[in-house]
């Protein structure tokens, strides 16, 4: 390897990092503003940061979800039993491993949590979670194209 | 649009997006250490990490805490709590939301975890909260200048 | 000071934080693969995570743990015992306080949380700890050289 390789290698590597950089907080401001969706119950906002056709394949739901009308049914199912229950749940990412493949989307696999207070009441961990999703990029915003969620009482 | 305005936007997009990974990340690191602050006790430099007039809206206190002096009170007083009571608290947050604005100051909407362990017992999640800051820059670094804190099971 | 080495000093600035928004990103994923590669037994690639000559140093184990071969021993012991008790555990990371070195090594000062879900059964916080690392980078990767983990409950 000749020197001019070798910087060029560094070059390239310090480039590749940096675009990770980028990359990784994106996408934890992405999946952060999608979990402040879903858990203040803003149905279409939420089902809009997924693709048109998107799956969602989550164990507490009999079969997949296919597409941000059913999505957005999923949500204000959710705001239903909240009202009627009283319990405020929130969902947690963490430990985000983020995957860029070479075809554009983005696979991440990450820590999933459920928190689950009732009014006047003590919260507690109501589910610990893996979530594995596929993201693409849509006119200059990530997009959830495909998610699994398997939960570890469960597994 | 010409050839050149799209090229022109998309370098746009690309600085716009290297900008926001730089904030987020500083914001994460910048919580990550006031947070660690505080738990350990470290008054006067948890409470530097505020403006000078901040304004600080937490359920747990009768009315809003004003300024660094009475912020660094707030910190002593639970110290003396902790070694009275022999429980160790520790603040997460987590899903960070974080809206910069046009004034250059960001806006933060957080999840916020207090977990507690007793001396020789079981840690448990103590109160699950959504805490929303304004942050601004001061020579070089970030200071909450007003934060809100709603807990879940007082909602 | 003219305004010429102001400007530069600002370009400092600015570049000093955007080489820290690699930085802090490269680290999450850094942690995120390695915790997940834990809790999923995978031994080797765990222990490859680690310098050769790494120091583990947890209180639940008797004495710290040195080299990549008795770390793998540990994955291959927390696999026996989960397959035995059928308890999953998740251990996340949060409030990374990020520090470089002057020598380049990173000091990395965040707290733990380890979830375990029972087969069919609820899931609890079974340990809140603080994690202090000191991470190296080896060819191009983070590589975790000295780790201590205090417990809360313990402390």
């Amino acid at each position: 390897m000749t020197p001019t390789t070798t910087i060029d290698a560094m070059d390239q590597a310090a480039r590749e990092q940096a675009e990770f950089g980028v990359l990784y907080a994106g996408i934890q401001q992405f999946y952060a503003h999608q979990m402040q969706l879903f858990d203040s119950f803003r149905a279409e906002s939420w089902a809009a940061t997924f693709t048109e056709e998107a799956i969602f394949d989550v164990p507490t739901l009999p079969e997949p979800v296919r597409g941000r009308d059913a999505l957005a049914v999923c949500v204000r199912h959710n705001e239903e039993l909240a009202q009627r229950t009283g319990e405020r749940l929130r969902h947690w990412l963490g430990m985000l491993d983020v995957q860029p493949r070479p075809d554009g989307t983005v696979h991440v696999r990450a820590y999933a949590l459920v928190y689950m207070t009732p009014r006047d009441g003590i919260p507690k961990v109501h589910r610990v979670c893996v979530m594995q999703d596929t993201l693409v990029r849509r006119r200059g915003h990530w997009r959830t194209a495909h998610r699994v969620v398997s939960r570890d009482d469960l597994a």
